[in-house]
């Protein structure tokens, strides 16, 4: 086989977004389309790798890293002009160039192999992929003689009337032996309606060359279909998800509703667990089994274990052990780990803070900074005062320990094994274990004075 | 041109919506179906408009203003008695009389047009809007002889088999040479199966004197679809709620998933603004650009700056101004205004509250009736108790004042630049300029509590 | 007519689940598959009900309990076997077996009845019932000869080449003479591609010895579909829910979005009620007329009056009386009363409580095992401490009652009529009725504070 340098065209704003983000790092379903493309390259052993960028290049040069060759297409002046633009890096290099889009997100691994393997069969000068749309419009057709071969490609906008039926269009992916590939772009002339230099005409020069040209036919036309609005973004994005849910579903996840819920791929959920309406699931999150997520939950990185409830919560970067229960209306910031049969009621936020196996917090608390232990009991309306207005503080809270409600908690400060507090206490200093903390003043019942406070009004 | 009287038919109850509300001020997409026609109306040059009112009219009356001619019908006999009802209002009038439908939303300025203008270069003394249905069941039927020429309209009911295949259908709409309307409206007879007067049978009276009846066939049928059922409306809304996305996605605004996402008409939102799933957005909603918002969010009425992010939040008729930063579970209920960088954070409400730039309150906190800084730290669990039993009253906080966790702020209250309260406290005066304010008990620990309480139970 | 013994079929794991749980114990919509077939099997008159069971028999005996016999069919041999193990249990039944799948949830009474009365006209050996599909693929087929006349049924696996073409398939929904089936199933072998005793090859079985075997064709094939996998599960549910949605629209409910409402079966909702999207309405909620519930509502097994909105909120197993207001980011738990007109706020959480004639409690608010009177106003951040770290105890406050904000109310307490308590108090002891109840501390300014903070630090 020869080597094969895999150049992705990147460096088009993509007018129809109406967008400040070049196109290819629009986000799909999760991650930037251009990443598609970038995974199947990856899978692909490709000599070279080049990313021709040009539309606010330092952004995708942010995105990709360093991990690829970029070229700069400064003007944009038509896909042409942007291959010649790698003429320079390439100038080494021997064997095959294939010419992907940075904006064709689901060409498949196995389609491109088929791709490279008949172009170098049959050693070809150039091969292209298309496919057969039914309703063409907008793409490039294969001209072909009648004999059935390939004769050129030409783009919609300089279509003349009688060829808009052809229904065979270009995908826009190619294979081209290298040096032929750059004689030919040097001859390349705008002389089209746009006026823009068409790296689709060098099938026609190669062809007068009296080369062959090769093409594969894509039977799955998705597979090239180029995301050119935030139409076909939301429509492919869908797409995605519903592929992913089927996926989950196949290995025994139930999705009570696959079209109100967003999971992303990379997503691993255990057999029997359930997943409820009205959630979303991003990034790296881990579940395991027989949990129940949802309905309202939405969970970002997060690591959940055997038999977890997640109702009605927002979950971040965060762990919950097995058999835990969250919300519903509960909060988990990053850095916080719910140990076993912990307990995280409503309208509660943990922040960078470890509960206790068996702990429970039910009710109107902010916890953050803080380490509970085990069996604690925090009361409803506990706050940690972990922020002085300069710095955060720790709060630690020993095993058994039992706060009362309303109470705050001012860090640093600890609390000791089986200690107590009352209700609506501040508790400033450390509690040793088994005390009672107390901090509040005697009741005072002023009788007759909502009588007297009417007869004041009068 | 001839002058133009419109009459907009809403006298009936719609029987099959089940409702006590009548059918025209059901609710489609965010506005009553009556108010597309009004909408329509208005971009006529009509010199009458009349609304044909009956079932709970009182309630039509409510919604629209004095802005049109009302004309009751109180008992129901059908669509002729009911336009029959406007005689004596258009006693004086000279021109041609519009028939629209108050339950037909969808039909287009463009479409009338067309249709006055047909009607009044030929001249006829009534034209008629038809359009074609595959299904045509339940609609009246165009009767034509075999020259194609109009000879009458049938109604379903009244249809005999052979005509049931009749495919063009009577919208309802129609325009009639006004005096020639009215002399056919008193030859009508309620001798059909429903025993009612039919504006329909006008048709075959003019015929019947000699006089031409045109017509002009609408191609989109979905501008004259009525709505009859909740069905229907649920049908419709989905389709206008998807229109509203796809102007928005092609202006450069991204959906990640249209069908889980409700913006109204009218509605704006800038370029490269996100909306996640689960969101709704009403009223008159302003977005600027590079925004996230959602998802779970609720947004009425609300003015939101550039590069906001609003996640999980509900917000009522509130500004939030430029890279503040919103949920999950705020609440902004009316009149709030959330000045540049703010952020308001989980469990936090805020009611007539300026919150000042930079300044934050984190958790669990509800501000009424407050007007707070630049850079103010409000603690977590801090409360605003701006009623009394019997009045509102306001808290002033000025720049720089950190309020610790658990406080209430019992208003009338002022907190001077740069204060500070304790944790804990309850802050009744005022507190003057970098001030401490600190008001709660010292804390006692009691030492040996917890094992005599458990002696005590044994 | 003769006797009917029904024995339904659900001894096998199903396997394509990919679960823990026996196929027919996975929830459809709200209720478990077999509760389709065992609510259509209670509107039969049959004299005997057989469950074959087989795979976590025991999960199924607990989800069922004692209504109907049990056959454990303890190896999985195939469907003659498992008929077989009802031999003895049936041995002095005489009459007719009607044999139904466990998880073909929407067979209708009206067609087993149609069935049954076939096969009990013609006297038939056997009669089943067959359907028409398109796409066949993975069913049995049913063969019939030249006249039409049919002569047996071959599984997907068994089926040569040429049968494949055949559309008419095995529903798996027979009637038999009993004596007549259990002479045939004993005459069974395996000498199949499965190894495995097939229920359909009785019919090659009674045809050989002359009888005739009869044949219903269900019209309506979505009435046979078995659910196989998780993806059948999500399909048929939105199937359920949408049809629930759409008899809810007919009686005069208005649903904004039915594709992203889901309520159950069995639920009842009156006229004029909204529904809003991103609901959830389970179990026996019953909703009175004029209401509007939702955006991002979950009612559980909630009795709803009149006139009731209820707003971004979640209420288990509780009662809300006319004209209440709940929400948003409310919770009531179970066993929870609010009376007419009362309001439950942001952030308020009830559990076990009752909420007295327009009563509020509009901000992070905790009651729990209270009673609470009419006109009673409870402040933002009240808690009530019912929870002593061992047992439960009870609030009383009765009418008019003022409680201030961010008050802790140590239960067990009362508060009389018309009292009132100070913000920040915690109240540990009964408060009279008329009488203020105060208990903080006084506020003290320290003058130059913060300065003095800065001061220290440099």
């Amino acid at each position: 086989m020869n080597d094969t340098a895999v150049i992705i065209m990147a460096a088009g704003k993509g007018k129809r977004m109406k967008s400040n983000l070049p196109k290819v790092l629009h986000n799909l379903a999760g991650k930037p389309i251009l990443n598609y493309v970038l995974d199947t390259v990856d899978q692909l052993e490709a000599k070279r790798k080049l990313l021709i960028v040009g539309y606010k290049s330092d952004k995708i040069r942010e995105l990709v890293g360093d991990k690829i060759e970029y070229v700069e297409q400064k003007e944009q002046l038509g896909t042409a002009h942007a291959v010649l633009q790698t003429k320079k890096l390439l100038s080494d290099f021997k064997g095959d160039v294939l010419i992907l889009s940075g904006d064709v997100p689901f060409l498949t691994v196995k389609t491109i192999k088929k791709l490279l393997k008949h172009h170098q069969t049959n050693n070809f000068c150039c091969t292209l992929a298309s496919t057969i749309l039914k309703n063409p419009k907008g793409y490039g057709r294969i001209i072909r003689d009648k004999k059935g071969e390939i004769k050129g490609i030409i783009e919609e906008v300089d279509l003349s009337a009688d060829r808009k039926t052809i229904t065979e269009i270009n995908s826009g992916i190619y294979c081209f032996n290298k040096d032929k590939l750059f004689r030919a772009l040097e001859k390349i002339t705008p002389d089209n309606k746009q006026g823009e230099y068409y790296l689709t005409d060098t099938v026609e020069i190669l062809l007068k060359e009296g080369l062959t040209v090769g093409n594969i036919i894509v039977k799955n036309y998705s597979e090239i279909l180029g995301i050119n609005s935030r139409l076909d973004l939301a429509d492919t994005s869908r797409k995605v998800y519903q592929k992913t849910l089927q996926d989950l579903m196949l290995q025994g996840v139930t999705i009570i509703d696959p079209s109100s819920t967003f999971i992303e791929q990379g997503v691993k959920i255990g057999q029997d667990t359930i997943i409820y309406p009205f959630t979303i699931i991003e990034k790296d999150t881990k579940i395991e089994e027989s949990c129940l997520v949802g309905p309202y939950s939405h969970l970002i990185d997060a690591n959940i274990g055997k038999g977890v409830r997640v109702w009605a919560s927002i979950i971040e970067s965060s762990t919950v052990k097995e058999g835990a229960n969250i919300g519903p209306y509960a909060h988990l910031r990053p850095e916080t780990v719910v140990e076993k049969g912990a307990k995280i009621g409503n309208f509660v936020e943990l922040k960078k803070t470890v509960m206790g196996e068996g702990s429970k917090a039910s009710h109107l608390t902010y916890l953050g900074d803080a380490t509970i232990g085990k069996k604690v009991n925090i009361g409803a309306g506990t706050i940690t005062c972990n922020y002085d207005g300069e710095k955060k503080h720790k709060t630690i809270i020993k095993n058994g320990v039992f706060i009362g409600s309303n109470n705050s908690l001012v860090a640093p400060v600890k609390l000791g094994k089986d200690s107590y507090t009352g209700a609506g206490s501040t508790i400033t200093r450390d509690v040793p274990a088994g005390n009672l903390a107390i901090a509040r003043s005697r009741q005072t019942n002023i009788s007759g004075w909502r009588k007297k406070k009417k007869e004041d009004k009068s």
